[in-house]
């Protein structure tokens, strides 16, 4: 069996620990947060730097801001441990220790539980030789593990935050638009899956649609009018420039 | 058995001719087309509208700006007219018909194939006599049928570019930002897929995540120093902001 230490409480060390659970051959022996959370068994929860056990891997899931800090106040040396973050390089971590990442690359909140086994998870190790322990860690709760180098990850860091959290947030307009018309925002529910499900099977540019493409331009001038948020209207009329722009290409 | 007409012969005219196809009370009997179309049986097409036959219902399935045009040529009166525009008035269509609107809320490409069943359909009609018809072709092939005034349908359709025109767009610049770093594209899409059907379950303002959010400045610093596009510096920097705009609210 593998011993892993999760090191944070938040999120991300949530979601890992509930997929280890599941693990026949990783197990988390203990959890280090400076205050009890309810997410873990006490009887594994430390918040003592002193009385961090002995393990195979120590999984560092804080913000980007204290990764470094973390990893100093370990009293132990020569011990794999890796962190979590898509934009942070490995040598933030402090040397005195064998160094890697383990990203999952995903997005995470509390209420909402997620497959471990299709989420990619990008690894990268200091030392070749570790990287088969971390490989075998990933694989135990995922089944797409992939070895990314600094760049490569913090290229995928940046696509994450156009993919994901951009998008959310044209999702919450498209909900506030809803909600100013008295319309369920679920009519567009639908067709937000299709958008996402499509470029399984088309690329991006082939599934582009719309009135921008089209250079529709009596459309555009009716959606522009019809909007009253003058941040709206700039968002639509960089992202249909930009979509003009790609076209020409 | 209730006789439909379609007139065009674009993606959405294909896509329900499809959809009919399978339906039990609803038969389409004639395409109508400019030029002869492949994706239609040719015993059922016509290009010459002194041919167009008798039937309950015909949806004009044309960009809009060819709506009018089509509607006035058609040579017979008092007959239930729909076309299937987000952002066009159902008065658009002549007045020598009964006039509505058949308005499958969707993203249609010519090589993706969808269900209807899923699609919402959203219809509006002049003569409320006319909406029992409407509602029944539209239920023979989808569960989830809303009736939505012509303002209502504005709102959506300026909504639906925001969360799958815009949202595509950021899709393309990820994939470009992958292929720029020999990242397969893929990678992103649990995270593409999880991201759009998180909000079934939560809000997109509860949804959201990342470092706009979190105010998280190193990391923001970092990615629109990572970014060589001028253009995705722009749209990184409004989308940011944005995303802080909301949540002073």
């Amino acid at each position: 069996m593998i011993k892993v230490i999760l090191l944070g409480s938040g999120n991300v060390a949530t979601h890992l620990f509930q997929a280890f659970s599941k693990a026949t051959e990783v197990e988390v022996v203990q959890v280090f947060s400076r205050t009890l959370s309810e997410d873990f068994p006490k009887s594994i929860q430390t918040s003592d730097f002193t009385k961090i056990s002995d393990a195979d891997m120590y999984i560092i899931c804080v913000s980007d801001d204290a990764i470094a800090s973390v990893s100093n106040q370990l009293e132990f040396e020569n011990r794999l441990v890796v962190h979590t973050s898509g934009s942070t390089d490995f040598n933030l971590l402090d040397k005195k220790n064998r160094r890697g990442v383990f990203y999952p690359l995903q997005t995470f909140s509390k209420n909402k539980s997620v497959s471990f086994t299709e989420i990619p998870i990008c690894l990268e190790s200091e030392h070749v030789s570790d990287y088969l322990l971390l490989e075998k860690v990933a694989q135990s709760i995922s089944n797409s593990v992939y070895k990314i180098d600094g760049n490569q990850r913090k290229a995928l860091h940046v696509s994450a935050v156009f993919v994901c959290n951009f998008t959310n947030h044209l999702y919450q307009i498209g909900n506030e638009i809803c909600n100013q018309n008295n319309i369920p925002f679920s009519i567009l529910q639908p067709l937000i899956e299709e958008t996402a499900s499509k470029i399984k099977t088309l690329s991006p540019k082939e599934a582009q649609t719309g009135p921008a493409l089209r250079k529709d331009s009596k459309t555009i001038a009716k959606h522009i009018d019809f909007l009253s948020d003058e941040n709206q209207v700039e968002i639509y009329k960089l992202l249909t420039k930009s979509i003009q722009n790609v076209e020409k290409l």
